[in-house]
């Protein structure tokens, strides 16, 4: 493994860490536990479990590893706080985040060092030749930490 | 740069990035509200700035940038949980921080690729040999994800 590839795999072995803390913790949950909040009037720990299952759907295109599962879905868990809108059921939600999540790394196990280092889809050609740190590495990353600042929160409720 | 240098600032962006975004939070809060909790019952803010020093305190030996700041501190906020011992005072804490933060980012900036891979001082170099991942990339990113974890947290209390 070249120097560049040992770089790669230590990224991706941290976000596939977290996720796997992830899926452990939300698919023990039954339907009274995902009704818990993470603290007095925040999020239900469903409407987390969705607004993962969300930003990871997004991931599936802005790295360009297929087609989204759920993009309607974006509207209820990207776009609208939670109690704002009726939820998919949970057996939906389930399927849906095993779904992302296999397409996901499914795609990304084959993506070269240069597939990490090209730009995302939400990035213009114009702009990526000034910021060529806007790849598809930086998606990984900055989901990776997104999804870890979310388990930190439903850890205070399922500690 | 060459490629396996774009990854790298890749991942020293985004720990930049988390790491700002916590010394923005803990430094603008006064003592009344570094004294309020995630959760009710859950850990007190200045316990988790406390926690975040500490934890990376211990990264400035892990990756054998320098001499620790506070290493008795561990006891306090690693080995212990809130409430259970007396803490410093706010001026130590705010003054640990930065210096712990200057003292680690003075020392990552020098790395050269084969420095992020090579082995952190915490484990052998006979396990080093079976498991390469266990280099000093993988404890920038994990603990820019311990960061994240607690961000999360206390995004709860004070947003």
């Amino acid at each position: 493994m070249g120097s560049d590839e040992m770089l790669v795999a230590g990224t991706i072995a941290t976000w596939k860490a977290m996720l796997s803390r992830a899926d452990k913790l939300f698919t023990a949950l039954d339907v009274a536990a995902l009704e818990e909040q993470v603290a007095p009037g925040r999020n239900r720990l469903i409407y987390l479990w969705g607004h993962l299952s969300a930003t990871h759907d997004r991931m599936i295109e802005l790295l360009g590893v297929g087609e989204r599962v759920h993009p309607e879905f974006d509207a209820i868990f990207l776009s609208a706080p939670d109690r704002s809108m009726g939820l998919p059921s949970i057996e939906v939600i389930r399927a849906w985040w095993a779904k992302v999540s296999t397409r996901l790394n499914d795609g990304i196990t084959k993506f070269s060092v240069s597939d990490w280092l090209a730009r995302h889809t939400a990035v213009s050609e114009e702009d990526f030749a000034k910021e060529p740190l806007r790849n598809r590495l930086s998606i990984l990353l900055t989901r990776t930490n997104h999804l870890s600042y979310h388990i930190g929160q439903t850890s205070l409720a399922r500690k």
